[in-house]
């Protein structure tokens, strides 16, 4: 069954029904996509959109249609669904809002009709009211400025704002998509088809979903659980609390359920769970450029005393240990830092070792302690904007050599090393340095604490593994 | 007694022993203050530092010396301390590192020292161990980059690393400072007698504090009790955990002390108790160009359901809530706002009012409903980027309607209103939009979620002065 979503993401050919400049974020990325021989704007009022032409109805153009996309108001969907069913259309996407997120008998009644013209004709429907498919393998786009590269996460998302949102944040934090997927009202394509298609994807290495509620609960639990065996799936839970079940009621007509029974089935299939987006985020990075860790103990490496501190209270709250280094870890520290305003205990708090360039040396010796399981090395990019002075080329020399180090600490010791590049009054000196080391693969956070978060949730993930087994 | 204090912010002359390139950071902007022609600096060896000249010794310098920096090794602090006695010098602020932070006897032994020579002289201490104080209306500071513009801000701090982040985190949420001290190993100078000038100084509106552990503990209750009936005081406490607390040894060298003592402690004074420098940033933001809310009631007016939704929830973990909109104030927006693809109800999902201009109205209906005590107003910089390239103006017009709109309902409905401009990946766009509604004076946080926490945590603190009186 799951099969039969290859059509949803790799049509041979698209149209765009109600074609106007409104929609220039489908218009403008299509056109440039690899499917631009194969788009087709459709709209009967206007010749030409956007430089490109318009034909009055899906029914006029002279090629054989997959896919389409509808812009057009509510009112007149079941129409255009008639056209499309009549042209041979295999998926229509719905971006129109209208339907029973309003909350009113109308726009029910108005999905109930849409869902039985598209099974009499056999069409698969996606939405209502939402952003669509992004594929940029296949070349389908629902915004602006979205990478044409491919990466191994796919995200799916009841939410359309939060479907773009989450793309740019991938780009923000270092990864890129497989295959997005907006699904707004859910009327036909659900949550539990999307993740099966997703689950056996070769694409596909990890599933993001933010899900609100779910409208077809059959087979929800074990195909979760089969997903969740073949991959990691992180959900993010949209209304949770009474408040928040009531929004996502407004947002997409559908009952969010009770937390409870959420909470549970999501522990019960193994799935992870997040409360944020960034933590969301941070999960995928630390899945994909590191690994979860063996244990709890975590080294934090930082050139400030407060920051070892505060953030070392945050590992203990997020779950982890900031255990003392061993006697032999400390001695073979105290052979290259002195010991005068710096701290070798863990946190190893030694702003020469950043300054000196024995810090390679110094997390080796660290990466050797057996009470470390993990480390989280802070670089705060105010702190090195004065070198750049001196030397132009210190940035790429320190980035180069610190992610050589953290690479081989993981290969060689099995240690998850997330790099902390904090926020800072140079945005764009800091977005260079965090790029330097997103080039080299590497974790990279925005600060220690985001990366305990991620190293907390990786340990959990582990254990339920293997607890499952 | 804290009136005693005034030298240590407003010295009338200041000498650097140990000057070298090495502390620049000290030597660039002093230089360029307005304390530059009274500004010394001292090292026996060079006689010339940056252009600067250099005296011998603190004896040679041709002035008096109110205040002196040293940059010196630990073990040469006792006879230059006796050199600042023979001259004079009414404070010294140690930046040298290797006392009773390295937990040996020697550094131990060498505090008692230091005590006891500045205790004959009548010298005042602040450190060792730390940068000392930054006070831009007298012209001290302690690293490049720093505004030298003044604001209503105190920041206390025993970690040197993150006084000087948080002055930047200042510049980046958009608030000043009247004074910022790290006071590292707090041999002399202390916590305690630290808020209670503070407390007393007209410059200062509101107190931040990162404490590890204190020494005088001698009028530790009521002082900070009289200093919480003055001004908001935001405490991060650090080595709240076990692991914490061994941190906190190494790095100032005094015991965390209990949490539970330190927690009942902040309690008992009503004081603002936070967990990171961003929620301390957070409140602050908060207090200086918003207040406290009168109730729990939020509204979020955002472009996205799925934010929504996502941060309904997040909402009631702080404690807030997030009531649905009366039958009037429903009505009323449904006047204005088309009900397809926009939900009325709270929290109020309208991409068309951001576009179409009815968001000020909009706003100021949802500022009338009693159930309603704050707003959030989520803009969300990427979803504007497109309109740029049909209006170059479109982002200052945008900015000024809105914040204008968030003045009057805190002015008029007396209802903090909160503007969230989220992360994206046009940072210049993004921080354009920000500066412009800092620039009004306005609440600006990066998210809904941070937002909420600081209206959460204002109301808290407005309750506990109720309960206080």
């Amino acid at each position: 069954m799951s099969r039969n979503l290859d059509v949803v993401f790799y049509p041979r050919s698209v149209a765009l029904l109600g074609a106007s400049k409104d929609v220039s974020f489908y218009i403008n990325p299509i056109s440039s996509s690899r499917l631009r021989e194969k788009f087709f704007l459709v709209n009967p009022r206007v010749s030409e959109v956007l430089g490109l032409k318009c034909y009055p109805s899906i029914l006029d153009v002279p090629e054989p249609v997959d896919y389409a996309i509808f812009a057009v108001p509510a009112r007149v969907v079941p129409e255009a669904l008639e056209d499309c069913g009549r042209k041979g259309v295999r998926v229509v996407h719905i971006y129109s809002s209208g339907f029973s997120e309003t909350g009113l008998e109308e726009g029910q009644l108005l999905e109930e009709e849409v869902l039985k013209i598209a099974r009499s004709y056999g069409i698969r429907i996606i939405g209502p009211n939402c952003m669509g498919v992004y594929c940029p393998e296949s070349g389908l786009f629902f915004s602006h400025d979205l990478p044409s590269e491919s990466g191994p996460v796919a995200f799916i998302s009841q939410s359309g704002g939060q479907a773009v949102n989450f793309v740019f944040e991938g780009l923000w934090r270092g990864f890129r998509f497989s295959k997005v997927v907006s699904y707004g009202n859910a009327l036909d394509v659900d949550f539990v088809e999307l993740v099966d298609y997703l689950a056996e994807d070769p694409k596909t290495s990890i599933i993001g979903a933010y899900v609100e509620g779910v409208r077809k609960t059959e087979g929800l639990l074990e195909t979760l659980r089969r997903v969740s065996e073949k991959k990691p799936l992180v959900v993010l839970k949209g209304g949770r609390t009474e408040d928040g079940a009531q929004a996502a009621a407004s947002h997409t007509g559908v009952l969010a359920g009770s937390t409870k029974i959420w909470e549970g089935l999501i522990k019960q299939v193994r799935a992870v769970s997040v409360e944020t987006f960034e933590d969301m985020a941070d999960f995928i990075v630390g899945f994909l450029y590191a690994f979860p860790p063996e244990g709890r103990g975590v080294s934090i490496v930082t050139t400030s005393g407060g920051s070892a501190v505060v953030h070392s209270d945050l590992c203990v709250k997020e779950g982890l240990k900031v255990p003392r280094f061993s006697e032999e870890t400390q001695a073979e520290l105290r052979k290259i830092i002195p010991v005068a305003g710096a701290s070798i205990r863990n946190p190893l708090d030694a702003w020469m070792a950043f300054q000196s360039g024995i810090l390679p040396e110094a997390l080796n010796i660290v990466s050797r302690d057996t009470n470390i399981h993990s480390l989280i090395v802070e670089v705060q990019p105010a702190g090195f904007k004065v070198y750049t002075a001196r030397d132009p080329n210190v940035v790429d020399k320190f980035t180069f050599i610190l992610g050589e180090t953290c690479k081989k600490i993981m290969s060689e010791q099995g240690k998850p090393t997330m790099i902390a590049v904090t926020k800072s009054i140079y945005p764009e000196f800091e977005a260079e340095i965090r790029s330097k080391f997103q080039s080299m693969n590497l974790p990279v956070y925005q600060s220690i604490y985001e990366a305990a978060k991620a190293l907390s949730k990786l340990y959990l993930y582990k254990q339920n593994r293997e607890t499952q087994r």
